[in-house]
């Protein structure tokens, strides 16, 4: 028991090549690169090194390594770990694209545009028996739920709004889970979760008919005392993508769920018109609908991001939502005896 | 004011060529051919003739046409008015369908299989300059849902279940409406409304990501006093389809909810493990989901399938649901002075 925590342990519906060495580009800012450093953070002893185009180029303080030394090392995958306004893949990175096929890696890409539609990486693709792999791109054969229950245990995060920490909430349970020896499997939903796990299922990609169906693929029956830690998506709250929470609840089943919020947004990202739900009503709504498929669904605590305030005010916000839901609530960056709380009565 | 109904009037998501011929192979059992009786039944004045394959074949009425005949009498299309078990084109129907394409009609179907994968009828088509029109399959350009209220009025059918009426209370709302004078469109969100409907959105095979999007494109701003008649799909509480019902709500941001329902159904069908919510349930969960995009919404009343019972007892039990909600029911099929109420507290 107790090994160190592997994110990737186990089998999933999306399973990728590894270990991967990351394409940084010419990424200047690192606010671009947020995909390899999240590779490096939580999939570490599962990349060999990094590639970049120059030397004014963003660094994971991994050796840099041409695709050949690269594979020496026992890379099997590029994954472009580096975003741009668009999600295109640039003109002028395609030429190190192609020297990684030829040198035996496989290609991982969570961007919008699709790898294949670029005619020199199929070519370069077809003549070495390599892959091309869009992360966006769900299985082909999914099947609609089924709604039976499971074995094992189950916990997903939810949240308030996207985007305020609900894939590194679910990571940093995964690992706490697995530091006290519990046998885990994180889940990954969105792209940048499914390279760090070595596969999972892209939620926001599949389509509505099979959008449970798709979450209980991904989280299979497993020992009774195993726990999948499911990575959220949206919000039930959100205009736009309520259906891919719904049916990710829904099919994930979850025995606990965690509440995932920003303090201090008061609004839907980019929705000036919707203001942010209650964390008591996300607790509310995520109970009642959650029911359905597992009648003994729980909050098992609240996630507050607090990145943007200083440590005393951290402390300060953290007490007061504990003290006002009555749950254990803790930053997990911060991480500390309040996300020891919190994970206690996630698995109580 | 007061013209005919015609669930076809307006421009929609999907657009098909009008009108049609419509196809019945060499089905002998009525039940295989519904979506030719609903053609029929819903839009008779834009179907010009059936094509049946043998004199055994269930007839929907209509005069018995070549394609050719159909052509020269105005039908632009040949729809596949039929279904069988597994949702394929059988191999002998390809000549009639090539037949079809020579005479200068396109083809619509709303079978799982896709007409373009069957060579002859790919090669047909190309040759005569004919589309190949697969109404499960949605506009490719869609865009993720962004809330905003739009003008006009708007009514969605939801149900305790699939499969109880949600098309047809549909249909029968926007008639009464059309033949109050009120302007009205039905929208249409599955094969077979589609094909009434003469365009729609196939809700269920949306990417989950721009399913609410989906919905908004399909029911676009409108005349103050207008109002989109949406079809339902699924139901909040079906373990596999909630997600396409979420975001469907979501996107048609109604102002009014008709909730069907099936007397004596008592799970969800084919899930025996999922007992039927209750309407009161649906009318609250409904209501609470809605007010996210429509703080306004309402029920306005209870479309009741009492096909399975007597007068006598459909009648008790209308009058035992008016009683026990406080709200009007009905069943659509049967009308009469209980529709009348139903259809006055919706404009109400």
């Amino acid at each position: 028991m107790n090994a160190p925590f592997d994110p990737g342990a186990a089998g999933a519906a999306l399973a990728l090549p590894q270990p991967y060495l990351l394409f940084l580009g010419d990424t200047a800012e690192a606010s671009y690169a947020k995909t390899a450093f999240g590779l490096r953070d939580w999939a570490g002893e599962r990349c060999v090194g990094e590639l970049a185009l120059s030397d004014r180029t963003v660094t994971t303080g991994l050796p840099r390594l041409s695709p050949a030394e690269a594979r020496a090392k026992g890379a099997r995958a590029l994954v472009i770990g580096v975003a741009n306004e668009g999600g295109i893949i640039a003109d002028h990175w395609v030429a190190s694209l192609v020297e990684a096929l030829d040198a035996g890696l496989d290609i991982v890409s969570g961007m919008h545009a699709r790898l294949a539609d670029i005619p020199a990486l199929r070519e370069a693709a077809a003549r070495n028996g390599r892959r091309l792999i869009d992360v966006r791109t769900p299985p082909a054969r999914l099947s609609v739920g089924t709604g039976r229950k499971r074995s094992g245990k189950r916990l997903l995060t939810v949240g308030t709004d996207c985007a305020l920490g609900k894939k590194y909430t679910a990571l940093a349970i995964a690992k706490a889970f697995a530091d006290r020896g519990v046998d885990t499997d994180f889940r990954a939903t969105g792209q940048t979760g499914i390279m760090i796990a070595g596969g999972g299922m892209p939620m926001d990609a599949v389509i509505s008919d099979f959008e449970a169906g798709a979450a209980e693929a991904l989280s299979p029956d497993a020992a009774p005392d195993h726990w999948d830690v499911v990575e959220g998506q949206g919000s039930l709250f959100h205009p736009a993508y309520a259906a891919v929470s719904l049916g990710l609840l829904h099919g994930s089943q979850p025995d606990v769920f965690v509440v995932c919020h920003r303090p201090g947004r008061t609004h839907i990202m980019g929705l000036a018109d919707f203001a942010l739900p209650s964390i008591e009503e996300v607790i509310d709504m995520t109970t009642r609908l959650g029911r359905l498929t597992n009648p003994a669904i729980r909050c098992g605590g609240i996630a507050l991001n607090t990145a943007s305030l200083g440590d005393a005010e951290a402390a300060e916000v953290i007490a007061e939502h504990k003290a006002r839901l009555g749950l254990p609530a803790a930053d997990p960056i911060r991480g500390g005896a309040a996300f020891d709380a919190l994970i206690d009565h996630c698995l109580a």
